[in-house]
């Protein structure tokens, strides 16, 4: 039997192993990512906060995300959720940034169809994006990037320590 | 018959018809009252956005929340979350500013018993805190919490409406 332990708690363990700390910053999300983290009991040793950046300019003011790469791609695009999840580390202070921009509909954006998503991952060892396509309604896709954003950064932080030999 | 709109929607429509914008500081909601604004169908047009400053160093860093108070009083406060609102208001360069900060559980914090609860409101004419003492399990103490601070924000605008003779 394998014990079943919510994605929010497994990345709780996997940040307390490390002794690291974890920042958000959501878009189409907005706070939904922040709330499955607090939802954790003890989620103060290793979650410091979040920014929903869901004004445009927001992502460029306080997460730092480049106006020009805004200007051309608009919001929803790979390196806009890396630079937000590099600018959350950075500006919150932690030892990793996660990240969520896209499309929840029901309206395409800016040439984007509904279920365009890109997560961002920021650690002290550079920064990666995945960009799922989801389906769904509105609040469907909103939770399934939540998810997908904690089980991108299991993925990379699992693939780290096998890299490390100590998994 | 009277309609039924939810809280954030009825917010929203406050909001428009303002030509205002909010944005939104949390501590033990982390993520719950930025989600329930998102959640409305264009809550770009009204919505800038969310801090959620878990850490409390964090409120006085982000938000520029007085360190004094905060070693003093610890962050659950009155004068905190007025703090944290109008700090947010300014952050994110909103009209309002909605702030959430307090105990949820499952134990007493800082010697303040579980339920203990403060949210702050910040806007053009200044700052108030309205402090509600709630009861339930952890999830219900969050979730009455964000609703109290939809509450707060529509008595106090509706006041201001009827003071100036509007309403």
């Amino acid at each position: 039997m394998t014990e079943y332990v919510p994605l929010a708690a497994q990345v709780h363990r996997e940040l307390l192993g490390r002794g690291a700390t974890l920042a958000v910053a959501e878009s189409l999300t907005g706070g939904l990512l922040a709330a499955q983290l607090v939802d954790v009991p003890g989620a103060s040793a290793t979650f410091r906060g979040s920014v929903t950046a869901y004004a445009t300019e927001l992502k460029a003011e306080l997460l730092g995300v480049d106006e020009g790469l805004l200007a051309v791609h608009g919001p929803v695009h790979p390196l806009v959720a890396r630079q937000m999840a590099e600018g959350v580390r950075r500006l919150l202070g932690a030892t990793y940034g996660l990240s969520t921009t896209g499309v929840a509909g029901p309206e395409p954006q800016d040439g984007s169809p509904v279920g365009t998503v890109h997560l961002g991952f920021a650690g002290p060892e550079g920064t990666l994006a995945g960009s799922p396509r989801l389906s769904g309604d509105r609040a469907t896709i909103r939770r399934r990037a939540a998810q997908g954003a904690l089980e991108l950064f299991l993925a990379h932080t699992a693939a780290a320590r096998k890299a490390a030999g100590a998994g």
